[in-house]
C-alpha cells in the first residue's frame, strides 16, 4: 500500500488520554460512508471504552482477554463455531434473535440457533427417518404449520436437527461421512410435516475448548436440556429459528445457552393416541409422539413490528437517531 | 464430562427476553468464585447486551461480526498479533495503558505497545548497532533515565525496536532468521544508554488482514507516523512502554493507533552538536542524533496513583463497589 494523500478534514488525534480517547476514535470512524456501520462503531467503541474505564481493566487482564479470543478463533472451523458458542453462553445470541425476530402474541417464539446447524442435510419425505442411531428411543414427530389467521402453510422448507442418543451431533464425530440426525422436509397442503427421530437427550455443549474452560471458571455447568432444533423458511414469511424442549428435563431452568421458553416446552405422548397414525406411517405401538403446531409470521408482519420496535428504541436514544429499513442510524 | 448434580440455588433461567436476559446472565455468572472476574463479566455482559439493544443489532450483522472475529483469530500466530492490532485501531490499547500505568506529572508518558514486540531480541552494549539496514539513514540515539527526583537510574533493562527503512519490522519478513532492528540494552551508572539505529519512517500497519479491511471500510488510513519503541523494566519501577515520534511527520496527528503524545515528539539534531560524542562512539560527522531523557515512576508511586484513581472510579460506580489491590470488585 503506497502512501496516501491525507484528507484535510481529519480530526487531530494527539495527546489522547482516558478522558478524550473515545470521542476522538469516534471522530475518525465517523468518516465511514456506511451510515449503519458508522452508528454501530460509535456504539461499539463507546461501550468497549466504558467497559475498560468502569472496570479499570488492567494490562494483564486485557492481554488474557485477547489471548482467549485468539484461542476461540483458532479452534473454529467449518463445523465448530466456537464464537457462536461464546455468544450463546453470554446470552447475546438469544438477545439478538429476540431483537431481530420480533413475534406478535400467539405466534411461535424463536430461540438460539446454536453452533450445530449445517447446510448439508438431505431432503426426506414426510414420515421418513431422520435419526439412524439404533440406541436412541424412537420418537415420531408430527407437526403443523399455520399462519396468524390459523390457515395451514404448505411448501415451507423445514430444517430439523438433533443429537444422537449420546448427546452428540453428527458433526462432533471426526469420522463423519454423511449427515445424521438432521434433515430437510417440506410441509404438505395441510401445513403438515412428520418424521421419525429419537427422543432428545440433555447434552453438554463442547467443553474441551476455550468456551468450556470459561464456563468452568464462571462456576457454570455446560448442559443444555433435551431439545430438537427447527428452522422454517418460506418466501414471504419471516425465518423462524426455534427448538422444542422436553418438560421436566433436569436442565429445564438452567440451560447453558438460555434458550428455554415455556411456550416451546412439550409433553411427549404415544403414537397410539392419534387415530390412524400407526397404520399410516407403520409405527410400533409403543412409540412416543411429539406433536406441535407452529405459527409463522409473514415478512410484512415481522417488518412492521421490527420497524415499530426500532422507532421505540430510536425515541429512547434521542433526537440524533433515525430508522431506515428497520435499522437505527445517526441522523 | 458426566452429568453433574445441580446446585439448588441456581437462578431460574426460562422465558428470557430482550428485557430480562441481562440480569439473568449476570445472575448465573455471579456464582463465579473469583470476585474480580465476576465483576468484569457483570460489566462485560451489561455493555455487550446494551450495545445489541441500543443498536438493535441484526442477525446478519451479528453473524458478520462473529465471522470477522474468527478471521482475526485465525490469522494470528506467534509473530502476528491481529487481536492486539484490532485493540490498537479501536483505541482500546491506548486507553488500557493509560488506566493501568497512571503517570504523575513530569514523568514520561506511556503509549501503545503495538503488535511487533518480540522476546528474542539480543543484548547489545552501549553505543552498538541495533539496526543493520544499509538503506536506512544512520541515527545515533543517546538517552538518559532518571527517577522523579532527578537521580539517574542505572541497570534498567531497555527493549528498543523499530522498522527497517521500508517500514517493516523484522518479523514481517517470512524468511526472518534472527532479530534485526531490535535489541536489549542496560543503562549505566549515569542512567545513560546509547545505540546506533536508523531514522524511523512512517509505515502502514499490516493491511492485508481483517483489521486492514476494517480500516478501509471505516474510510481510515492505516499509517503510523515515524517512531521508535522503548520498553523499560527494573525491579521497583513501574514498567514503561512508550515510543518517541519525529516532529512534522505527515501522520503526526492521524496515527492509526492513536499513540502520539506531544511530550513524546522529538526533533533530531546532529551528533556534532554534543561535544566529544563523535569521537567516543566513532560516528560520522553528518550523523543524525536523537536525544531524550526518560523519567521512570517507582512501583510505589504507580501503585499509590492507581489505587487513588481506582477509588475515584469506585466512588463514581456507587456503593456496591470496593477496591482490592488497586482493582475494582463488587462488594
Amino acid at each position: 500500500m503506497s502512501e496516501q494523500k491525507l484528507p484535510t478534514d481529519l480530526p487531530l488525534l494527539k495527546d489522547l488520554n482516558i478522558g478524550n480517547i473515545t470521542e476522538n476514535v469516534n471522530a475518525i470512524n465517523s468518516r465511514c460512508e456506511d451510515a449503519r456501520m458508522k452508528f454501530l462503531f460509535e456504539k461499539l467503541v463507546t461501550h468497549l471504552h466504558n467497559f475498560a474505564r468502569e472496570t479499570r481493566l488492567s494490562i494483564p487482564e486485557w492481554a488474557a482477554a485477547l489471548r482467549f479470543l485468539v484461542e476461540v478463533g483458532q479452534i473454529s472451523n467449518d463445523v465448530r463455531h466456537e464464537f457462536i458458542l461464546l455468544s450463546d453462553v453470554l446470552g447475546l445470541s438469544l438477545l439478538v434473535d429476540a431483537i431481530d425476530h420480533p413475534k406478535p402474541p400467539n405466534t411461535t417464539e424463536g430461540t438460539v440457533l446454536g453452533p450445530f446447524h449445517t447446510t448439508d442435510a438431505q431432503h426426506v419425505e414426510s414420515g421418513e427417518q431422520v435419526s439412524f442411531d439404533p440406541n436412541g428411543e424412537p420418537l415420531f414427530v408430527l407437526c403443523f404449520i399455520k399462519d396468524t389467521n390459523g390457515r395451514p402453510i404448505p411448501n415451507v422448507c423445514i430444517d430439523v436437527w438433533e443429537t444422537d442418543s449420546k448427546g452428540f451431533y453428527d458433526v462432533q464425530y471426526e469420522n463423519r461421512s454423511s449427515p445424521d440426525g438432521r434433515a430437510i422436509l417440506t410441509s404438505d397442503q395441510d401445513g403438515m410435516f412428520a418424521f421419525k427421530a429419537i427422543v432428545p437427550v440433555p447434552y453438554p455443549i463442547p467443553s474441551d475448548g476455550p468456551v468450556g474452560k470459561l464456563l468452568e471458571k464462571l462456576n457454570r455447568h455446560c448442559y443444555r436440556p433435551s431439545h430438537m432444533h427447527f428452522m422454517f423458511k418460506k418466501q414471504g414469511y419471516s425465518q423462524l429459528i426455534t427448538a422444542l424442549y422436553l418438560r421436566n428435563d433436569p436442565y429445564e431452568t438452567s440451560d447453558a445457552v438460555f434458550g428455554v421458553k415455556e411456550s416451546l416446552i412439550v409433553d411427549l405422548h404415544q403414537v397410539s393416541d392419534v387415530e390412524g397414525l400407526r397404520e399410516k406411517y407403520d409405527l410400533a405401538s409403543d412409540m412416543k409422539l411429539l406433536e406441535y403446531e407452529f405459527v409463522l409470521v409473514t415478512d410484512e408482519e415481522s417488518d412492521c413490528l421490527r420497524e415499530e420496535e426500532a422507532r421505540r428504541q430510536a425515541m429512547k436514544e434521542g433526537a440524533n437517531i433515525k430508522v431506515v429499513n428497520g435499522l437505527l442510524i445517526s441522523k
